[in-house]
């Protein structure tokens, strides 16, 4: 009789307690959860706070008698354990309760102890109006901050995933909400030109953003003399009620009432680390394919492990839900001696942001050119379903592939509808290592209130693949807004396109559908940058004016890539 | 300079010669349509009646003016191509305006003719308040006829897309609905279970459906003699203004006030047969893997030719917009000399019914079992989203592989919502050569709004793995409805769900979480087939009995699945 016990009991460990027993009536399994509550819903966390998740008790998924009586686990919360001895398989166990220490032996151990809100080291980090949001207890502290202190106004800290989610939660309550972020754009997964979408976004929803931005001190106001300096979001002079001041990295202090940190998290390797386990280079648990650590009988999942970047196979650090509750099951089956693997994380995420989602699975842009790997990019902008049909939206899609070989790199993805839908078939088309050839013929669902007989993924796939063959040289936005003497921008659009949409700098301006006609304006020996407004139209004008003897490129995705790229926050 | 005939400018031939013109600035491209309308949305048509699409020029994506200068096409209108001669490459042209016929030469022809609806040979077909449905012209005749005869009722004859799409554009316009269909089901591509979905739907919605029902003879009644037999659909004397009287294959006669025959289409092969190209036995023109026909310098695409079946290589039909559109690419890209390729064909298709949308890939089990192929299968009802997150409905979702490798053989969904995306994501999965094994690694994304850490499709992979690697056996309905002696059905939901939802006949029913505590009351001389709600806690029972020594099956997908398969109508 295996006895295995389970160090955290949420998305990584509660899959693996449930799965263990499925696999086994005969192993004893222990689940030892340091909080209140085990297998709850962390990731609806900000949308209780913002009110779309009305009830809290629908975050509760499972209890321990739930877990007790379905799965026989013994489910032990308020339970830390304080370290592990691998040689003697024995932890110490902390009741948090009633502060009584115990022992407790396993034959295999699973450690799932996520990861915590990093909190940085900055003077006032720790005053009571400071938040982060991990589990239910912060989210009641939050709720209950918001109820008893009725704040005008919030801070966020952060930009990725809780930073964005907990801007739009306050914004729903009606708190304005400053968001501050160290970097040049919010969300780090997808590459600048797709986070303008969302700085756009926030920006259009009233929220102030302020980018480059870090936040080096908090102070109390009330435990201060009044503060002139101080001013808040809106360059009003501080109201009498705010209650903490912000230092930043730029500008003026900035006064608010409250501040929700998250700015990102940090394995928890405290007892992997305590018990001798090895750590990888990225600071987490250093696992193998089937989730055991350097220790035989002791596995890690979640949060706090590594694993390989589905690309390049380097040791990567993917929070994220998904991937936890997989590597819970693989590790109860390894545990009890089956031999199950997992495999390569592509870190594939979406975020909704107010009427926005943006996705993105594999890699993006900035660590292709960190890696300094080969890669090629082409952008479209097509409906989410076919364009006569109600409720149609754009897709604004970014595809990054191999430019020998045409294998998927990674994908991003922004817009009002159907952004899931197709970061979800090109995360498959990624897993299975389709090319972007492939993309082109994929059947997918077609009926006019769900895509189009040439969906978004189809059209992105057909524009790559022309790119692949050399059917077409693309462009980029940075070549069109700063053209060399030798270079020479087509804009092909209609010229009341050019006044209401916007005019790239510099350009002539011919209509695709005259330049059959007036292909002697242009000059043979510059190269012809050519632009439209998604690039459609761009690659009929390349495919004229290349076969007559011009020395072309398209812009891809148009002007419309040009704007996202070019736009200043 | 060749010199490139298109035939049929719609879907495949439209995409044709846009393609042909990108590829070559220098080809003569000549493109004949016998209608007034080239590249129009035909799938749009049934939305128009309906009123969803409140424009009909949104319809019109390209004009004859729109294509000549964007693609330097001589677009043809109304000229019908009368012969081919594949001897001489020359075609026999009329224009049906004028009355003249013309000659018109070749180096590649390419048939785009498409598919027409199929007109039984009954009595009274040509009536004219008996329509069909597959151009602008007969979109408008509808209408024409909606708007001067104002009819009460109407009576749409088979239920496949065209049919199920049209009963809710009537619907929609406030006419009351008789659906006619010869076979047990609607919706042929799916298998009947589902198709009962779409039952329900209808019913709810006031549709009088009836299966089983041909209809025989359409006779005016304003001609007729007062016919007393003749009641409406909802058994009311004929009410005086009924336009029709239909003879149906059984009960008594139907009054009606116009028909839309929508029985399926039939490829447009007249052509083809004429100039001596190879038909397939299907009845469609047979074309190689580049969409070339028996003679070297004809190309066909769309709804007329016959492509591969993605499983079984078998020659298929698929009249549908997105293999028309790639297939037209392809041709373009051959007719110049290119060697692309097509391949096979999954279906990949879906439909909205009012509230439901159903969607298939691949294989279904009816085609399955006639080919007598091995297959299994598994069900999975899972919420579209995380279920705490408001607007989250059950994805119901038959999975269909191969028993010994576990290659995605097809699949099948229906829901309210997310049901695109599911089949997306396993037409992806199957056309890459995935097993259900690998279903269960796919990382998709996962947000509350959007998905679940363990979404739909990775949830059908690890019930189908579970099946795969024995650690699971399944049962089905039919077995639970008619045990035999040797066996026992055992009900492992909670009381009050029997009450609530309903029971299955003649089961024990022992709930799940008193199981461990109660097992010596099942017999372990019979097999007991587990039954639970949607087959999750099932398979917790079926694990734990099965360890324990009982001779076990569990239903797939539960009293859910049962329900849909049991259903009458």
């Amino acid at each position: 009789m295996t006895k295995i016990v389970i160090v955290g009991g949420v998305a990584g460990g509660a899959s693996a307690a449930a799965r263990a027993r499925r696999m086994s009536e005969t192993a004893q399994i222990i689940m030892l959860e340091r909080g209140e509550f085990v297998s709850f819903a962390n990731c609806g966390l900000p949308y209780h706070i913002g009110g779309d998740i009305a009830s809290r008790d629908a975050l509760l998924l499972q209890t321990p008698e739930s877990f007790k009586k379905r799965f026989n686990v013994d489910v032990r919360i308020f339970n830390e354990v304080l370290s592990v001895d691998a040689v003697t398989k024995k932890l110490q166990v902390k009741n948090v309760l009633t502060g009584q220490t115990y022992e407790e032996s396993y034959d295999k151990l699973l450690l799932s102890p996520g990861a915590s809100p990093i909190k940085p080291p900055i003077p006032g980090i720790n005053n009571p109006h400071v938040f982060t949001l991990r589990n239910i207890a912060d989210m009641d502290a939050i709720i209950a901050a918001l109820v008893a202190h009725k704040p005008q106004h919030a801070t966020v800290v952060g930009g990725g995933f809780i930073g964005l989610e907990m801007v739009e939660a306050l914004h729903q309550r009606g708190v304005r909400t400053t968001l501050l972020e160290l970097a040049p754009q919010v969300m780090a997964p997808v590459d600048p030109e797709m986070a303008n979408l969302l700085h756009r976004e926030l920006l259009n929803k009233g929220v102030d953003l302020r980018l480059n931005t870090g936040l080096t001190a908090v102070e109390s106001l009330d435990s201060l003399p009044a503060e002139p300096e101080a001013v808040d979001a809106y360059d009003q002079p501080t109201p009498h009620h705010a209650l903490l001041s912000l230092s930043l990295s730029s500008a003026q202090p900035l006064a608010t009432d409250m501040v929700i940190m998250a700015v990102g998290v940090k394995p928890d390797v405290a007892l992997a680390n305590g018990a001798g386990i090895a750590l990888g280079e990225r600071g987490g648990i250093k696992v193998d394919s089937g989730m055991c650590t350097s220790d035989p009988d002791i596995y890690t999942v979640g949060d706090a492990v590594e694993t390989p970047d589905f690309v390049t196979g380097n040791p990567t650090l993917v929070p994220l839900a998904g991937p936890a509750n997989r590597q819970g099951r693989i590790a109860a089956d390894n545990m009890l001696g089956l031999d199950k693997q997992y495999h390569r994380t592509q870190g594939t995420a979406i975020c909704k942001l107010f009427d926005l989602a943006i996705a993105s699975t594999g890699l993006n842009e900035k660590t292709l050119k960190r890696l300094q790997l080969p890669y090629q990019k082409v952008y479209v902008h097509t409906a989410s379903h076919a364009g006569y049909y109600p409720g149609a939206h754009p897709v604004t899609l970014k595809l990054l592939f191999d430019p020998d070989n045409g294998k998927i790199l990674g994908a991003q993805a922004a817009g009002m509808d159907g952004i899931d839908k197709r970061i979800d078939v090109l995360a498959v088309a990624q897993r299975a290592g389709m090319t972007v050839r492939d993309l082109q013929d994929l059947e997918l669902t077609y009926a006019p209130p769900f895509g189009s007989a040439r969906d978004v993924v189809n059209q992105a796939g057909m524009v790559a693949t022309n790119v692949l063959d050399g059917d077409e040289h693309v462009c980029h936005s940075e070549d069109v807004a700063q053209p060399t003497a030798d270079q020479l921008v087509l804009d092909v659009r209609n010229p009341p396109e050019l006044v209401n949409v916007g005019a790239f700098p510099a350009a002539v301006n011919i209509p695709v559908d005259q330049l059959r006609q007036r292909m002697n304006e242009l000059p043979k020996d510059k190269e012809i940058l050519v632009a439209c407004q998604v690039g459609l139209r761009g690659h009929v004008a390349y495919r004229m004016l290349q076969q007559n003897g011009f020395n072309v490129r398209n812009l891809s995705g148009g002007y419309k890539t040009f704007q996202m790229t070019m736009a200043k926050f």
